[in-house]
Formats: C-alpha cells, structure tokens, sequence
C-alpha cells in the first residue's frame, strides 16, 4: 500500500475507560484525530478525559456514555472483556449502523488459557450487527500499558487487521500507524479468530520465560510494501 | 532454560520425503543426530536419504518405509499433509508406543484459507495414541525452501513449542536450535490450535502484499531467558 495522507477521523472507544482505551485516545488524539471515550455512565468517562486531556495538555478528548460516543464518531473501536462483547454490540446495534467498528476483543478463557473456537468475536460482531455495519478486528494484543508510554515513540507490537471490507481495513491499518505501530491485512473476518487466540499463546509464554513483554510479531514483509 | 549439552537423538521423519522432511534432516544430520526418513515405500525414501547424503558428503540419513523408521528412533515428527494426518497416526500406533512424537501439522482449509476449530491437530494426535506417546507440536509454520538452504545459519523463523509433556517440550526445543531456530514453549497441546492457524494468515498475507516470506515470530523475551 501506498502511504496515503492524514485524513482526520472522528473515533469512539466503546469502554473507553479500560485497558485498551485510554492509550489509543491518547495516541490517536495526538495525531489529530477527534477522539469521544465512551463509558456505561457520561461521568467514568469525562472523568477519565479529563485525565487524558491533562497529560496532553489539549481537550480534543470528550468523555460521554457509550451511544452517544458511538453516535458522534465514524469509527468506533470496541474495547471491552469477553464476557461484555456480545451485550455490548447488541445494546448498541442501531447506534453503529453506517459505521465501521474495529473489534479489539481478545478472547482467552482462565485459568487455562484455552484458546477459543470459531466464531471468532469479530464474525460474531458481523453476525449481529447485519451488513449495515463495516467490522473489522485489530488491537487484540496490543500492550496497553507500553501504548501509554513514550507516546512520540513507535511500539513493539504489531497489528494484524483482518475484515471482509478491504477500504474499512486500510483505514484501520492507517489508524494502527497514528497509534505508533505496524500493521498487516491478514484476510476476512474468520482469520481473526487465531489472532484473537494470540493472547493465549503469549500470557502462557510470558508465565513460563517470567516475563511481561512477550508478543507475536509478523516478520518477512518488507515495510515498503506495506 | 540453560544451555544444555547436546544429545544425539535418533529422529525418524514420518512422511519425510515431502516438504519439510528433507530439511530438517539436513540440518539435524549435520549437528550430529541420527535421522530416519521414512516414506509409504522404501524406495522412494531411500531416494530422499541417498540426495541428502550427497549434500551432507555423508552417509547419516537412513531411508526406510515409515514403520521400520519409527521403530529405530526414539523421536519421531510427523509431517505429513492434513488429509493424512489422522491415518498415518492411526497406521503407526503401534510403533509410535513409548516415543516422543512432534506433529508438524499445519492445518489450513484451501482455497479460503478457514482457520481450524478445536481440537488441534497435535491434541487429535494425543487422543488416537494414547497415554503411552508423548506429543508434542512444533514446526507447523517453517519454510520448507529455507531450512534446505544455508545449512549452517539460523533461519528467520520461530518455533513454538506446544506440550502436556514439559520433558518432552524441552527436547522439541533442543531440535529446533540444532536446526538453527529459536523456539519457545507456549503451553498444552490445545493451544496448538493457534499455531496451526498461522499457517492460514501468513498464506493471506503472503497473497495480499505479494511476497512468499511472510512469518509469524515471537518478540519481546530475551535470548538469556529461553
């Protein structure tokens, strides 16, 4: 792919206020893109803006419940547990349509790690939410705590985009490169799921090597075809 | 891990006439081990061993039909297509009884590339051996074209190590440097599922960017730790 120019896009984080959400509002505010936190309550949310917007030292960041977020932004990226993925799409199905939703949803079962079975997450996302929404999934294994740090700087993650929708997922792939990281089409929807299963892999490799920083990374792709 | 002393191994290559037999052959000849391919016929596999010879300027490698190659080595690695990885395991149960096996299959349905479900190949292979086998799964996503090349050097691909069996796991580690790869250990046989999926995003990804060395690696735990 080509580098394209920066297109500033409007991002919802559904559950905004997690692991995931706060360092790419962060990232993606930096970048200067228009970025909406979303929570199941406004206040967790403006609460966790205001942070947001203190380290930056700017308000581009605006903490609000989680449809009005989704309703004000083109991109909403869906940052929640396993256990809240399906609720969390059902509740907000009319709210998404004519949008693109990124699935960051990592799916691993503890204590055992087990690592999941199809339908992958973002299949499942698809399936609810009917062919008025463009799904995509991505940010699985992105290291929340290392996306908060050394904000200028890129990341030792990689992110592996998977979606039926080729333009949807060449706006995820820019989107990973404002956030500081390298990113790859990996193919449709149900290729998510071994992506999605990643986590298994590395939370069993980072117990047993004693170390928190272990990641799966694409090698083999030269970045001038990326 | 520390660095242990190197143990000759008898290895037999279940299906090691195919792609991948070949050059791990090679390259466990050459770091000193004893290396059995076997075939459907003898003939053909004495063929593959008589080529290797010629490469090695030795005489290390032993072609043989699949069951008398098994009965002679004390670790056997099955890489044979999916289509007959259940019947070789079913054809050789017996000889398999009290061995280490290292399934190195990687399933990927053709042509859409569908990620497989539960259970893993490497679990399916446990459950028809029994308790008296060790599996283990490793190699799934090792260039076939590169192992045969550069005999001496490391290769740009990892191997993870999939085991019930920790003992058994660090042998399969051990192989795997002596075959210039790095390897690491990532837990039981069901989470052998994932790494059997990667086969199915590298494929994509290799079509999608127009390239044929497209890897997945594991980054982010030291050399000193593994």
């Amino acid at each position: 792919m080509t580098e394209t120019e920066f297109i500033p896009q409007t991002i919802a984080l559904i559950g905004g206020t997690g692991n995931l959400g706060p360092g790419l509002a962060l990232r993606w505010a930096m970048a200067g893109h228009m970025v909406f936190i979303g929570s199941r309550t406004s206040d967790k949310a403006e609460e966790v803006a205001a942070e947001l917007n203190d380290t930056l030292g700017d308000s581009r960041i605006v903490g609000l419940d989680n449809a009005s977020a989704v309703q004000r932004a083109d991109i909403c990226v869906l940052t929640v547990v396993q256990s809240a993925h399906d609720p969390a799409i059902e509740s907000l199905k009319e709210e998404l349509q004519g949008k693109i939703l990124i699935d960051a949803t990592a799916r691993t079962s503890f204590p055992d790690l087990t690592p999941p079975a199809p339908p992958s997450a973002a299949r499942t996302a698809q399936n609810i939410l009917g062919e008025g929404v463009r799904v995509t999934a991505a940010f699985q294994n992105v290291a929340a705590s290392a996306l908060k740090k050394n904000l200028g700087e890129e990341l030792n993650s990689d992110v592996i985009v998977c979606a039926d929708d080729l333009d949807a997922a060449q706006i995820v792939i820019s989107l990973s490169k404002d956030a500081g990281m390298q990113a790859y089409f990996a193919g449709d929807l149900d290729k998510a799921i071994v992506v999605e299963g990643f986590t298994s892999l590395v939370i069993s490799m980072n117990k047993f090597y004693k170390v928190h920083a272990g990641t799966i990374k694409v090698a083999g792709i030269p970045k001038s075809k990326t």
